[in-house]
């Protein structure tokens, strides 16, 4: 079983050493959705002058993050990362109105990309929700989480 | 009905004018969680060393996060926070265990700290992953919300 | 004649006290230009998907630095801004298309935001390029210079 | 004709996939002058103590803008920069002096060091500016361009 | 007697809650040195052009860091100093040279600035270690510590 | 005799060209300490709540301050670090505690790592003195040093 990784032998957090690992392609897609109202649907989704803006500033504040990963996340390593993609999808369920996020981040380096991409989504949906707050409060995040991951020693993830 | 406000008359995204608001003083409490599997919980949970250390690392991350939302989030106003807290608490649900993390923001500034609250609580969520991922990718994070706020023109707000 | 106010008595860099100055309500608005080829004009202007983006973008860049330009400009101070603005306005002049990109930034502070709003227009215009330069490299920028200030204690700017 | 490369299927913004880019040595240089009055010029440029430090600080400011540029520009690549050089001349042309700006920027990576010298360059200027400001804010920065670049698929660029 | 400030109910450290506290005008001095050879003092104090580098450098570094240090120090609340000010002496003791740097902060807020003196100080000797080390790398930095403070509800303090 | 190699031919800061360096493993150590008084000393130290996380948080601060040194340092180059350890001793000398605490980075790249690990050590050090600085405003940080370095052409060092 695989153990922490995180902890030094004094039992407290280092930044893993990954100097022996191998420089591979490495990939991985994270989700999330932001659950609005009707209201707020109609305003991002149409085709008004404003429609592109929400996702757009969505989408500067996902890549970004992706690039800050080792700001937000302490032990996380830090990486020149190859690419960002963030793709949006609407669903409406019930009353609501979902925007699906999917992020895939893309290295050539020494350790994976999960965290980007987890990040990245975060970042991409806490951004619709600032610029949307004013209409309402309540809107639901998530949940979040790790699609797939390609490349490095412990293998490909798929979630099922 | 409130209106989108981070737009110009251009239809582009700006951040909003906020000049003639009052200094108030504001709060906002977010919440989210993070549901892990037995082998996790008994390690980040347990009377070990590693014990304090997940949970002291993901503080320390929403902590940070709290004071850089306004890099996170574009179109975010700085602000210089005046307090922020960090609560956990598990509960076991099924064969899962939740991981609840509540970030309580305050300011006494020209406006509120909503997001502020969110993205520490997103960013704790994110390092407690990162920090047991080696164990398990399929971790799942939120939902994320706000569950309360005061402070402010737009009033208090509470979560039902 | 007003002196350099930025050395301290070794004669070096020291950021100057504002301790004693009024918390007033300032604001600046600086202005520069991208002089683009007419298919990058045809693409960026055009009512096509990418249209809104290239400009979405450089805002969203623009907004950030200026938030960020105590980060940029070492003798800067740290200032709380309380809006930010960015206007495009497109003009053919000869065979060449001049993207004008005028900022307009606002804080009640201690000291003035000319340098928020002539990052903030420095930082809109690169973008511009970055994302255009895959087409053209010889994309030039500027001038850049403040076209008006208000508020503080050297009183009102007006460019001639 | 080259197209836009940093827009995804849906229109909107990403950063490109420079995965199966190269490692080679690519190079640029940038340039941008400062345009200031003979006051400015004699403070700036004698031989009193003041001299060296508005340049110095100017250049530490575009050595770090450099490094910082995957920051200052959204869909800009993270690089890991492995020199960068920032002289200065000056030129009286009419009643003006102006301060030719000129930053080489090197790495051995993926993608190219364009945006890394424009940032700098700019940078340098802003900071030249701020602290220039107290005694003429009309001071004018520009104009900002590439003047060569080396390395890379697209091959080399030089400003005619 | 004075306790921890830093740990809420669960033990775990927070960012205090200053919301209550007075906004007033705040102060704190901080020294460090660095110890070099009489190569190392010669180049950096001589009369060449190198010399006012080295130290316009650091400067610079200390003037950053001062504004930065509440991404420097997780629990530090941030704050918008309203001035920054780095003096350099040398003194020799025995064989070596003493580079003395004293740094004083200033703002008007509502926690004191001890941190950001301190971590100005180290910063600035941080950066003459950098600069100086391909001649010496056993080069010494410190003792670091608070010479004084002002303003505040603690009181002042003067080291003995 | 080794030379400034942070200086261009103006006689200003550049950062130095390593582009034809080799890219090789390479590992530094350095040590500083934080001299505190009994009640500190107990107050941290004692197997209470409190106890981990004075040093977790530090070490926190450490591991982010590794990863930022090019952020701290004007002239120090951007490295992908590989891995960050800190380990902490306590020893009592006379009166006082003294903590002892150790920094290893490793990087597989083009240069050294020895200003990220003496910047390591100094924000964990710093940390310390903020979390304890209600209780004790004198505590004293240093000295900071390179213990050892390996790997690279100017070889390896080894403190005496």
């Amino acid at each position: 079983m695989a153990d922490f990784t995180h902890f030094n032998e004094q039992g407290r957090a280092k930044m893993v050493d990954i100097t022996e690992k191998t420089t591979t392609v490495r990939t991985a897609v994270a989700a999330t959705k932001v659950i609005v109202n009707d209201t707020i649907y109609e305003k991002v989704s149409n085709n008004d002058m404003a429609k592109g803006d929400v996702l757009a500033v969505a989408q500067v504040a996902g890549v970004m993050a992706a690039k800050n990963t080792s700001q937000w996340i302490p032990m996380c390593h830090p990486l020149q990362l190859s690419g960002v993609d963030i793709a949006f999808d609407w669903e409406k369920i019930d009353e609501s109105y979902h925007l699906h996020i999917e992020v895939t981040v893309k290295t050539k380096g020494l350790t994976g990309v999960e965290m980007e991409a987890l990040t990245a989504a975060s970042a991409t949906a806490l951004t619709v929700y600032d610029m949307c707050k004013a209409i309402d409060k309540g809107i639901v995040i998530g949940q979040t989480y790790l699609l797939s991951k390609t490349g490095g020693k412990s293998g490909d993830f798929k979630r099922k």
